[in-house]
């Protein structure tokens, strides 16, 4: 391994400790060596089985944030990788390993990146901070929201924050995410009266009644998204209803559903328009909502100028923003007021067999971070 | 048991056999012996795991014939019968078991009617039969069809038929069923594009492409019946799709309906119906199909005569014409230009726990039987 740059060893480090969701297996505590070195303030803040650390270097503001998380998808079928992958490897130019793009490789550069920013810059102005969980992947309930809890109740904001999820598609930086859509979800059941299929007319057939309601569901214009989002998307993952028994009309069907919805709308709109629909049809209906997160969006300032020109300046090329693709801890971080934009590896291989990342992607993407440090920490 | 008429005592002897479908439990040799008694030639039919008899006295036309089934569904939890299924008794004037209405007390009563006929009668004009299955609550692959089968391969034909399937209500004979509507099933698969619901523009919903078309056979009016026959009925029975994850929309969605359908359509015009349905709606969609059973109907005629008047001389009240309720084995019967009609004991308990008849009602029923005999066998 003496061949490998410093962020690259550190993801290495990373890989190695099989942190699956919601374990961390060490990893924050190697991170918190190396920024404890520079000087950073740790604040460890475990809750229930989650592990999560604040680092702070700096008394004052403005306050720039590195956002992520050290837990990991499990691996599925491990028969079906070319290589275990809790041992991290270099192959043909790719550091491997389950975390290697979501997200140990932008730890890795999170923490190399403010190494070299701060011996060049030991004086920087503002405070560098790092919050880190150990519950991205889970459930996020003890994770993020929570570290944003403790330091929003004694007033302790970020004015700029990068998450290092991968939001690249071919490329480091060809993508940066200056927002996600919000996300809302329902289960639906409706009910009629179950019976025989022989006696219609003793029935009321739920799949029936709840057909047109779906059909106008499925067909409903919600929005038409702005510059900043597609229109809002309503898509039904399941729909169940009956015993398997073909001479028996169910007495209730049920349904799940899920919004991914643009800042045109506000879940309780949503709400209110399906709730509509349904009476509409005359349906004997209840759902239970879930609100995953609001849609946020960091439109054009500090950051986003800051993210753009870094791209061009290392990585030659221009960025585009999106706002598409699923979640992240970014819809905690939004709301306290703070800008946010992810900015990660290629994602091609996340979440899946043989996780793979460019190994030169990480030595730019530490680049890439290192130079939006300075130019937001450092006065002109 | 000495106290028990014929009837009674028969239908007690074939309870105490549990003959769960398909087993025949020696039910059907007992109703041989008795009828090899009178003179019956008998013709042992069993296909596979199904015992089936054809039983003929006489070689002339015309041939009325009684046809019923030995087998009977299972219990259900036998803890919850408030006697042994198996032991039957008198109870409150109720004969007690599982087949004591469906059809054991039938066949009881088909057995003693024909006993006091024959004796009256030694030289009634045509032939009397009896066409017993094991396998009405089955599958209907090896009982009444294969037996209809092998007659009609030596053309041998049922002019008038009695089946004794529990088609009364209230009181014995107050429904008569001269026809019963077909019955067409399908199961249906629309496919769609599976994917993540966060990316909409990758996927296509089958759920959301089915509702519609789902909507749509639901409103369908299909006919409007005719004087014997409701109209034509649609009912879907079982709906799935999804893994159950919440993020994953489907690939595809599984649909069974069924069909119960008058004279006024076919069948085939059924499926065109359906087909045009869902190619209008641009569906990707495959059907298996299975038809139960056409329609049958024996409008007024010599048999439906004779059981009305001998409801009206015997009971003392008008029967009703009815084509309502489930199948029967008279969908095999009727195709071969017999005339069919379906009269048997009081259906309230049939397929429950604690099955069970009025004790004097199959006397009656007996007696039905022996003067239906006598109208149609006895010159006047």
């Amino acid at each position: 391994m003496t061949q490998l740059s410093p962020t690259l060893e550190l993801a290495s480090d990373l890989i190695g400790r099989p942190s699956v969701t919601p374990e961390d297996a060490g990893c924050q505590e190697l991170m918190i060596s190396r920024l404890e070195a520079l000087g950073f303030k740790i604040e460890r803040l475990p809750f229930a089985e989650v592990t999560n650390f604040w680092a702070r270097r700096g008394d004052t503001g403005p306050v720039f944030c590195f956002a992520g998380h050290t837990d990991v998808v499990p691996t599925g079928p491990e028969e079906q990788w070319q290589f275990p992958p809790f041992e991290p490897r270099i192959e043909e130019g790719y550091l491997c390993g389950r975390g290697a793009a979501d997200m140990k490789g932008s730890l890795a550069a999170f923490v190399t990146a403010v190494e070299r920013f701060v011996e060049h810059h030991p004086t920087h102005k503002g405070s560098i901070a790092l919050l880190i969980t150990s519950d991205e992947e889970g459930p996020f309930i003890n994770g993020t929201t929570r570290v944003i809890d403790h330091l929003e109740a004694r007033n302790e904001k970020i004015d700029w924050c990068i998450v290092g999820e991968p939001s690249s598609t071919e490329k480091v930086g060809d993508i940066i995410k200056n927002g996600r859509r919000g996300s809302l979800s329902g289960t639906l059941k409706v009910r009629g009266i179950q019976g025989h299929v022989a006696y219609p007319h003793l029935v009321r057939n739920p799949i029936h009644e709840a057909a047109p309601a779906l059909a106008e569901l499925s067909a409903t214009v919600w929005d038409a998204g702005n510059d900043f989002f597609p229109p809002t998307s309503f898509q039904i993952s399941n729909i169940h209803a009956g015993t398997g028994a073909t001479n028996v009309v169910p007495g209730e069907v049920d349904i799940a559903f899920n919004f991914r919805f643009s800042t045109e709308v506000t879940a309780d709109e949503l709400k209110v328009r399906v709730r509509d629909i349904l009476d509409k049809h005359g349906l004997e209906w209840d759902i239970d909502w879930i609100l995953s997160g609001n849609p946020f969006l960091t439109p054009a300032g500090d950051l986003v100028d800051a993210s753009r020109e870094a791209i061009k300046t290392i990585m030659g090329y221009d960025t585009e923003l999106s706002t598409s693709g699923g979640t992240s801890d970014g819809r905690f971080i939004a709301p306290t007021g703070a800008q946010v934009v992810e900015l990660g590896p290629v994602n091609a291989t996340i979440h899946k067999i043989n996780e793979r990342v460019r190994a030169s992607d990480l030595d730019d993407l530490s680049a890439l971070y290192e130079n939006i440090l300075a130019r937001l920490l450092v006065d002109a």
